[in-house]
């Protein structure tokens, strides 16, 4: 089974977006089984989005196009398309019962052209579009099947994961069965960790380890072909065990879709006790990414954003002297903030987060220099972190690095 | 002058690794006046990649590849083109030479296969490699020019902009340099904001409009070709102020890496007046949003994160009688959060936010319902809102209608 995936959009030849659409496209369809052998990129211009589709339709089996289903007259790949394999485009009875849905709940006026994002070939099938209003479409011709998908990330991911990947496993079984685990770490680089595994990559072949590196966390896909699902399982546990024998400690949890946040809130739900927060760094950043996770009220009630020195000793009523002698990215006040906030919270513990966020120094400490305060009815802990690069990710740094001191005392 | 790029790499195929280097290429090409028409990718497959290269040779003047120049077999860009192109490969001299020397220095054995990354056509120029060993290519045959360059970001980036840009720049002279401007639109749809400037969109070809579409806003890029800058930017404030006449009122800010929160961040301190916030629902995402903004603690000192009942009632004294009455999700609750922050902190102005994120209903409201207080020394007002769509984007929508709110009220 040969697939290539094709996105329509001049604003990615322009350089001003990154094709990650393909990116995750093509790991999907591994995890499928279905080899991906070419990307392409194409703007908004019929003629040469023909050109592709021709040279696309005669080297392959499966043809993915992300991109310009929207509602404007350069959204152009569904009119494209239909023509090329010769459908008529008709309207979604789901599709416009959720477009007129939506408006109505909106209070706005919908605008003609919208119809145009529920259109779908007369012999296609509809994939549902959760996060945004235009539908997607499968179709299969005599010799080829064309998947259409939206541009948004937001809006392509879960559609693929929940409609298209389902129906392309139905559609086109392969032999054996690809089935995947993802395994997320915290706390240790990418590098580091391929290279303490470098000699079980090396030689693995089945499952295949693939280890992949996002902001401030690792994830290792283990996929495995197998011809049914136990053996599979058998080989995929042999394999975890033998990595986790070698950072088991980094280990947090397993899933494409999970986060370090969804195992804090989960743990701390399990354990029956409450967090809160007081933030200077992050100034919200923390709590927002707790609630994040549906549920987060069950452990989380509120805190403080304590952005400035007076705040500190206003709202958490620390005292002047101790800012005065310590400096706000301290042990001191680290420590204060998490021991006052949880005592007028009420609450089980309290991290707080304090330091530099950057691009300048503060009180003569670089950029990247944080403080991370942790208060629990028996103790009240600081840990000092020098974090690198820009103020977004020394933030983001801070947040999962709370996250994770968080997760293991609660352990 | 039509160019593409070709990256050739099996690992970009299994979404290993992003493809960033077409869209570095792209913004390069861009500013050069070379118009890039599409993207490729391809493994590391001789016959495939010769495949792809018929197809470019005959569309494109400038066919760009990047990946393959490496030591080991299965780098074999070089090897592929020189055949296409009937150029035999011969030792670069000066690559020879920083060879030979980096293994010196490095005090290690040079293996054979290094040789390979030095290798040119004989009727090719070099481009010196900066950041690592294998040089890169500049050739032109009869009808098309290429471009041969390495993988790594890192070794490709000095070497397109050092050496590769100033060789294209006098090989290709744009008579017409592209100008772009951003222009950015916050509280109008993408469908709604193109169908009010349907007209000026379809007759406008210089400069080009071109729509985009990010959650909750949405940016317009004018690109104008012109024979010098002055030329170019008159045409494109012509432009502007058509738009402007069209859908001004909302029109937030110029700019790819501008933001609400930046312009919200710079009113403030234009005006010298401070803000602080309540927040339920987003739970220390408008704080947080805020503190994106480096110089966001001149006009911000801290908040409060009220998720639960009590804590509004402890942390910002609000009458329990009174969220008894209207329930939280209601217009006196938003009132009271604004009205009591901004005293509490002693802040020019205060913005609350309370309502359901979902996917449940609370207090018999659906998900989505959302009240924003805004409190100022002179009125206290409450916004109601119905979001659509998920948790993540029922807060994301709040937090942008708050900056919004607090920037209309600040002009």
């Amino acid at each position: 089974m040969k697939a290539e995936i094709i996105a329509v959009g001049t604003e990615i030849l322009l350089g001003q977006v990154v094709n990650t659409n393909a990116t995750f496209i093509s790991e999907e369809l591994a995890d499928l089984g279905i080899e991906v052998y070419y990307h392409s990129v194409v703007g908004d211009n019929p003629a040469r989005l023909e050109n592709l589709l021709q040279i696309a339709d005669e080297r392959s089996d499966l043809v993915v196009l992300c991109g310009g289903l929207g509602p404007t007259t350069d959204d152009l790949t569904k009119d494209v398309v239909a023509k090329h394999v010769g459908q008529n485009l008709v309207e979604d009875y789901a599709g416009r019962k959720e477009l007129d849905a939506f408006f109505t709940k909106a209070k706005r006026e919908m605008t003609p052209n919208n119809l145009r994002q529920v259109l779908i070939f007369e012999d296609g099938i509809a994939l549902p579009n959760e996060t945004g209003l235009a539908i997607g479409i499968f179709y299969q011709s005599a010799t080829t099947a064309f998947l259409l998908l939206p541009g948004p990330p937001s809006e392509l991911r879960p559609m693929f994961l929940h409609h298209a990947k389902p129906l392309l496993e139905e559609k086109f079984p392969q032999t054996d069965q690809l089935i995947s685990r993802v395994l997320r770490f915290y706390g240790i680089g990418e590098s580091k960790l391929v290279s303490q595994l470098a000699d079980l990559i090396e030689k693995q072949t089945n499952p295949t380890i693939a280890p992949y590196a996002k902001p401030n966390e690792v994830t290792l896909r283990l996929t495995v072909k197998a011809p049914d699902k136990a053996m599979g399982m058998k080989l995929l546990d042999e394999t975890e065990a033998a990595i986790k024998k070698e950072v088991g400690e980094y280990f947090y949890g397993y899933g494409e879709e999970n986060s370090l946040e969804a195992v804090v809130v989960k743990l701390l739900q399990e354990k029956n006790c409450s967090i809160t927060a007081a933030e200077s760094l992050t100034a919200g950043q923390f709590q927002a990414t707790l609630a994040n996770i549906s549920g987060a009220s069950k452990v989380f009630a509120g805190g403080f954003v304590t952005y400035a020195k007076e705040q500190k000793e206003k709202l958490l009523q620390i005292d002047a002297a101790l800012l005065q002698e310590y400096g706000v990215v301290s042990e001191a006040c680290a420590k204060a903030m998490a021991k006052n906030a949880r005592k007028i919270i009420g609450a089980d513990y309290a991290l707080s987060f304090t330091g530099v966020a950057g691009p300048d120094e503060l009180e003569g400490q670089a950029a990247g220099t944080v403080w991370i305060g942790l208060a629990s009815e028996t103790e009240v802990t600081a840990h000092l972190y020098h974090f690198t690069r820009d103020r977004a990710y020394v933030r983001h740094s801070a947040v999962m690095a709370g996250l994770d001191l968080l997760r293991r005392a609660v352990l």
